[in-house]
């Protein structure tokens, strides 16, 4: 029979009894089959796997097999799966929230939920540093960054950030190193959401700033404050409901030197006087309620507005207009430099991966409503809010505020029900949820997806309490007049930019999100071998949980009996994490790797502190390590101290020695990357460790390469104290093309008291740090992919796609070697998880640089590697597991071809300024240039097909190499306007 | 404020009150705003919409506002239809369900139902009959033709039929024709499960066929039969399970000159000697359980394979491979010329909407688990099958077949449990469904769903019935042989074409689904403004509930009382369906729109059987009509009388007069389309269909033109006694690429008696027809979508709906005049909701037909408009009320350019043989041809870009113009094999 007779690692044995199910999941997710494994492995010179991963992981931290197996951790098949699933799904109680404070029922509209949160076109791309191929998302995150501008009215505004709570900590900061280094104390408004407070402490720490709480008005007056005061937090409307003008607040800020960052909520910006208008500096929120599901806390984007003179402080990613070498306007990721790689311990935010994808799907959502369905739905909240507070009032409830937008405070004490206790009882008898306050006081906040039914048994429960008849909807009067007094409502106009006044038709939506997705490169199209990002499949079984509303419709502030399902997936990830990272706790509160870093180093801190040794405050991180890790250290009040490392990326032990030694009594940690930013398994590891112990300092070990470790070794054993992982990337949560993303810490035994806490979780540790993110398991709902994707391959499944993941990369170092230099291999001649290649002679030869074979890699359907990352002249490239032989063949072929057309250059066969590589990439409009326009030294058919498989099968650049210089001139991060759009 | 105020013809208004919902489906379903229809309707000179529908539709045919409205429909928004939807979902039960019969609880893989059934990018697209732009289907559907010619050892196979009992249906008519014209009498094999003979019943009827049922071979012995013999069905396996050897019997039916029709299961292919091995002539069956959801009936994709001989007779779509005129291979439907165009009364079959998606969806799962993949899924499913029987037999329990694939039938009688209405009861409240057969024997089916739980479940109340102790799974020993025997086992490979063989893994499936994808222009992209096919938007709300399990896991034989939720969406649906036509009863069985006209004639035809009038059996049809409209009519045994239309495209009612007069004694009925297929409301509808009735026949109105007529006319109004709906048409069933279908029929209350029976419905009136469809109420689960869709519009939005789509054509129409020959208006200078413009001036001054102009719209990202029907030099416009005035002008822009184009061509500006037209469509592989290649006097941005707005929206084309003479000569019809695809 020709048809090859198995695929994948994991089946190679029919299976094992009749009543094993077929439908498993790692012979779907790896992607050699055992054909393509013994080539490959032979093509290595290797009799067995075993054989192969002996010589690539270093003997002497492996870990037996037994660490990670199908008895610790049970492979589940697809459909066992899904039953699974649901059964805890059916354990989350959907009871309708009125709790607010920044969490809402969004009603996601369905074209944006299938077409943009359940399509893989739009979830499994990676953040657009490559711009050519990523067109449509950096056109809608200048649409998110536009709606941002517009409805705050400030000058500027990046393409999301991980949450309120992170996003105000970073206002802080940005006020903080604004002001002289004199004014260390930061005002917060007691108006302000307790989980922002929360995290504010916490970053406050590392800082060194002084956060005072209270009624601000209040504190401005105090004397003993004034004259340290960098900034104050202010919340419009606050967390109670309360809107109030700080016009005048923000005139004595600015006088004192300080910046004004407002907290506010954008559905509410249509129709208040927005922030910019009266003075704040930074504004910054949550665009969840713009139809992102509230998934128990998260994923969503927050957003960060700043005014035009702060805009080259701003943390995270900013997108802007520029040209490509054509001429035609095109998107592009501007200032990149504010990143940490540059500015490592000198950067004051550590923010990488954000919140791409929900940043999209809020854009969208402003794209279909447009500012007159957005005013449609605010009119809508406010008035239902109108006609509670009206309705509880003649039932004799008072309220708090008599301005508000959404939400109302109310004082129960003197009432029939007597006090907030009993009304909480009535209200879940009845499946409600209302805001604790405290014993007297209860919130109750409004969104789109109450309905009329929804509003009368809210009535009912305090109509019950109040023991008063019950109303019905024709008691019920529309109010004539608004809560929000006329100093404070909203006259200028918003979001008049086309696109939001165009795709109002379902049709026309849906074709504006195609269109977009159509520019893009995915994983839907090709492999992309991001080192150090472990672009794998994202498993549709894996997704398909996260949109049920049983995971997707839960406010993250719910009693913890109502999310049983939610908590068992979560134990089950911690533990299954800890297993595999041979640690003994864990927090999945961090939402994203940079978050894990910063977290786990503030245990490591809060650790020494609470053994008497706080000025425990050196970190010593190696030169090679990723920006964030320097950045982290800086954030958690750790001084960093750069270790270096070998050419071959091994650490340089001896100095590693020295400076442990050096700062042995203000040592408080080491951080390093395992396998190493160079794709190396250093067998020196332990050794490494075992100096930082034997200083007193703690191990950090950054888990983004822990794909290389599943079952062969893990952090523990290399040394480690604490790690974070990227579930979006070892553990399948798709990158979203720039977020969302988990990046959960896994400690020692010792550490796990110091674990974050939360102001939403029932008790908080003597010793636990305070809040990392706004929501006590941060982005709560994609964990469940996964626990999903760790259920679904069992531990075998997990340790053979780590194997493949190894045999991937080194078959590719093995077919690349003869091209290009390789950077590094270990004794055996083996790579890790990726490989390096140097590309600097080239550059010597014919001046080509990393991005001109970058760029060219485009042309055959490619994205490119990670480029000029550990190493300015290098690529870093990562295959990972889910790649089949034929798709690395196909990539490699594509490297080796365009090493001729480099030949071909250094030779002089093609002239160096006008060439295949330097006029990259090719897209379609170039082709149609007339032949004098052509005028290049190759034919059309070079450009496009230069390898037959891409005539059947060719992804399309759909504009030419992007001009990074005339973007940085003209930094442009808004839409069009109507007037450019027609000009 | 610059935005634009308000969207869509439905939200003039804000909402009504503060309690109405915001998220309604009208302003999102219509595509003009407000400012847009004032601006047409002033283009067109009218002041109002009254104005405007008064000139548009004759005033003696219309029907009061109040006879469609939100009175008596009244509009649920968005989410509400889906909590309307789940609670109605909920009232189904979800039964594990043994029933067999044809019917499967399939495992869909999650990467194909949410990339191929859930992605509009496969499911809005139209019937492949522009294969530039839909090579992606065509390479899927060449996929499943080569599934089902490989498993069924057959040498062609088509694209799909509707489902497996009119297929058989099919086959029985091609013996029928293909035999002297003595031969009469079908036998039918006792073993062929009882929907498909009651569909050979109703369908041998109309061509006099004599239906004899009972064992084959001992009906062969019958020497009163063997003369008239001109086929036979057997079943294999049969619907009870057993499996015979058809060796012999299939040699005599040919010795006698007869047919073999097997009706088999492609499952069981993978484990049984395949028919085509043992002489079968016509192979039928359904794919369903190859990944497509029971979904209660359907929709999924019956298959239909024939000997080589035969395969100019085949019914319906066959995809076959041919070259684009640069030589490069590409699909396209071949052997259209079969169609009922063509063939009109003289067709045996009327077969024109198949089953595209869920054909794709079927030859996806193979693609998807390969030969190996099947095979172990077949052999699981025998294995149980297996082990469950002897568990049975162990408790005394008898069964009827030791020979077998997954079907066991149980002889209860004689046992501990007595008769089967026990076992059934047992069975029911262990939430279990076996087939009922009748009081001893019971049915147990066996399929990939069933886990290990399941079987111990349906053990335990078998165990319980027999009063023995129950087993576990333990006891369960996994059978050492197969319960098939040697002889009947296959031997010869299957599946090894290698794309069978290659898109294993998730990552690779994905790719190749997209890949595929992007190849074919669907609603994503632009507006296919075909006429007579309604491509309205298909609202991602209508098809979200579809794949919910409450809907698409139910058997289509499970009782009444399991499917409250389905009985209620059915049940209105019909009042709904009967409200719009004006008629009283309604039958959804009928599962595409020529199924329908069958139905609906036959129903004419009983009628007048029932009143002593079986003589009646000439029927009057235009000229213009569909060539369904005949086909069906001489299915049904009705005699085609052809009545003329005027070269406006109005009946000529002298003509119809004079036949009606003339055939007075014999007429049975008049085919009439309203609008006609020329676009027009004739006003002459009532008086013609008077002249029918005075004659005593009935009047069957074609109702593919729905969508013109909603609340403003209707059929009964119009004078009609039955009519069909295009429910994929007018109630927005995506077309799926050319399938699924709905078409159901309403009747006036004369009629309603003789609507279509099912053996599965619980009681069967005394007049009514036979069945129709293999399933009660046919593609049952898309009902839902339809049902959806009526009731998120509304009456009023309905209505709103039907006005927009004649004002969208008529500014079309007003705005191509100018430029085209509009080939008809009425008095007032009125289309109805489509146009017919004339290009045979073209061909006469410069030899340009209209497939040029097709083409040519291609390269301006269009799908070409109906084509050269119902008059061969005409183009056929339907814009649909879901465009927007924006996508109107661009398409008119189109053509508009297209006629400047043709003008230098007719001017002699570029030649008549290489221009523009003529070589359209020009992919992008065109344009990177050399210059010396190239060749062409325009330039290759003349042929990309020849309007501004394609530099920032194109869809591409990816094959140039194929050359059907070359696919006619070389019919080929499966994928290229290995040899093929590697020279
Ligand atoms: C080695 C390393 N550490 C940390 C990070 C930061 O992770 P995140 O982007 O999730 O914040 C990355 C991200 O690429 C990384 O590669
Ligand atoms: C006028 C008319 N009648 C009947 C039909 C047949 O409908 P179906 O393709 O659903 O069988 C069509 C299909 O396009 C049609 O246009
Ligand atoms: O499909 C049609 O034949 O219109």
């Amino acid at each position: 029979r020709s048809p090859r007779t198995v695929r994948g690692l994991a089946s190679i044995k029919p299976p094992s009894s009749l009543f094993a199910p077929l439908d498993t999941f790692p012979e779907r997710h790896i992607g050699p089959d055992d054909a393509e494994v013994s080539k490959m492995l032979s093509a290595l010179g290797y009799e067995s796997m075993d054989a192969f991963v002996g010589a690539t992981v270093p003997p002497k931290i492996r870990v037996p097999a037994a660490s990670v197996d199908n008895t610790s951790i049970p492979a589940v098949s697809e459909s066992q799966l899904h039953a699974r699933a649901r059964e805890l799904g059916g354990q989350n109680k959907l009871f309708k929230s009125y709790i607010g404070m920044g969490y809402h029922s969004a009603v996601v509209p369905p074209v944006i939920l299938r077409n943009v949160m359940e399509n893989p076109a739009w979830y499994t791309p990676y953040t657009p540093y490559q711009p050519e191929i990523a067109q449509g998302r950096l056109e809608s995150l200048i649409n998110f960054q536009t709606m941002v501008m517009s409805l705050t009215s400030m000058d500027i505004a990046n393409a999301s950030m991980l949450d309120e709570a992170t996003a105000a900590a970073e206002g802080m900061v940005m006020a903080f190193v604004s002001a002289s280094s004199k004014k260390k104390t930061f005002l917060v408004d007691s108006g302000v959401s307790p989980q922002t407070l929360a995290v504010l402490h916490t970053r406050a720490k590392g800082f060194g700033i002084n956060v005072v709480t209270g009624n601000v008005f209040a504190l401005l007056e105090d004397e003993t404050l004034r004259s340290g005061i960098c900034g104050v937090l202010i919340q419009y409307p606050d967390v109670n409901g309360t809107i109030k003008d700080f016009t005048s607040l923000s005139k004595k800020v600015h006088s004192l030197g300080g910046l004004v960052i407002c907290a506010t909520d954008l559905l509410a910006l249509t129709k208040l006087k927005p922030p910019g208008e009266w003075g704040a500096d930074v504004v910054v929120g949550n665009s969840a309620r713009f139809g992102v599901p509230a998934g128990y806390g998260g994923p969503h984007a927050a957003f960060f507005a700043v005014t035009d003179r702060l805009k080259r402080k701003m943390p995270g990613r900013l997108i802007g207009r520029s040209r490509d070498t054509q001429g035609k306007p095109a998107y592009r990721l501007s200032l990149q430099t504010r990143e940490q790689h540059i500015r490592r311990e000198k950067a004051t935010s550590n923010i990488c991966t954000s919140q791409a994808l929900l940043a999209n799907m809020a854009a969208m959502y402003a794209v279909y409503h447009g500012p007159v369905g957005l005013l449609r739905i605010a009119d809508k909240v406010h008035k239902f809010t109108q006609v509670f507070k009206t309705s509880v009032e003649a039932m004799g409830y008072k309220s708090e505020n008599q301005v508000f937008f959404d939400t109302v405070t109310l004082d129960v004490s003197g009432t029939a029900v007597g006090n907030a206790h009993n009304v909480h009882a009535a209200a879940e008898a009845a499946g409600i949820n209302l805001r604790h306050i405290d014993e007297s006081h209860i919130g109750v906040t409004f969104d789109e997806s109450v309905s009329p039914a929804d509003l009368v048994a809210l009535l009912d429960v305090f109509a019950s309490g109040a023991k008063v008849s019950t109303v019905s909807l024709s008691d019920l009067a529309e109010p004539k007049t608004s809560a929000i007094p006329e100093s404070l409502q909203r006259t200028s106009e918003y979001l008049s930019h086309p696109v939001f006044n165009k795709h109002h038709s379902e049709t026309e939506m849906l074709r504006y999100i195609h269109h977009l997705a159509s520019k893009d490169l995915g994983l839907v199209h090709a492999m992309i071998p991001l080192g150090s990002c472990t672009m794998k499949l994202n498993s549709t079984s894996s997704m398909i949980p996260l949109t049920w509303p049983e995971f997707s419709n839960v406010h993250p502030f719910v009693p913890y009996d109502q999310v049983k399902g939610y908590r068992t997936i979560i134990k089950e990830l911690e533990d299954d994490l800890c297993r595999i990272t041979g640690f003994a706790a864990a927090s999945l509160q961090p939402n994203s790797g940079a978050a894990g870093e910063y977290a786990g180093l503030s245990v490591i801190k809060a650790y020494h502190e609470s053994r008497g040794e706080g000025q425990r405050e050196v970190c010593l991180i190696p030169l090679s390590a990723h920006g964030t890790n320097p950045a982290s250290a800086a954030m958690a009040g750790l001084k960093v101290v750069a270790v270096k490392v070998h050419s071959d990326g091994n650490l340089d032990l001896e100095d590693l020695k020295t400076k442990a030694e050096k700062h042995k009594d203000q040592l408080a940690a080491f951080m390093i990357t395992y396998p190493s930013t160079f794709g190396v398994f250093e067998a020196g590891v332990q050794a490494a460790c075992k100096i930082i112990h034997d200083n007193g300092g703690q191990v950090y070990l950054d888990g983004a390469n822990l794909n290389a470790q599943i079952g062969l070794t893990n952090p523990a054993t290399c040394g480690g104290d604490v790690c974070h992982m990227n579930l979006h990337k070892t553990f399948a949560i798709p990158h979203g093309g720039g977020g969302p993303g988990v990046g959960p810490i896994c400690v020692a035994e010792h550490l796990a008291p110091f674990l974050p806490s939360h102001p939403a979780m029932p008790e908080k540790g003597e010793l636990s740090i305070d809040a990392v993110s706004a929501a006590p398991f941060g982005s709560a709902s994609i964990n469940v992919i996964s626990w999903a994707y760790i259920k679904m391959l069992g531990g075998q499944g997990l340790v053979d796609s780590s194997k493949i993941a190894l045999l991937n990369a080194n078959y590719m170092a093995s077919r690349l070697a003869p091209h290009y230099t390789l950077r590094y291999k270990n004794e055996n001649g083996r790579v890790a998880h990726e490989l390096l290649i140097d590309l600097a002679e080239f550059d010597k030869a014919a001046g080509l640089k990393v991005t001109d074979f970058a760029k060219r890699l485009q042309d055959y359907g490619f994205h490119p590697p990670t480029c000029s990352w550990p190493i300015a002249t290098c690529m870093l490239i990562e295959p990972t597991e889910s790649e089949t032989l034929e798709e690395l063949d196909r990539f490699c072929d594509a490297m080796i071809q365009i090493r001729h057309e480099a030949e071909d250059i250094i030779t002089g066969k093609q002239p160096k300024d006008n060439n295949l590589l330097k006029n990259a990439p090719h897209p379609v409009s170039v082709m149609t240039l007339s032949d004098s326009e052509w005028n290049r030294p190759y034919s059309r058919q070079t450009a496009a097909y230069p390898l037959p498989w891409l005539h059947e099968k060719k992804f399309w650049p759909t504009v030419s190499r992007i001009d990074d210089a005339y973007g940085d001139l003209n930094l442009i991060c808004d839409c069009p306007s109507v007037e450019e759009m027609t000009s």
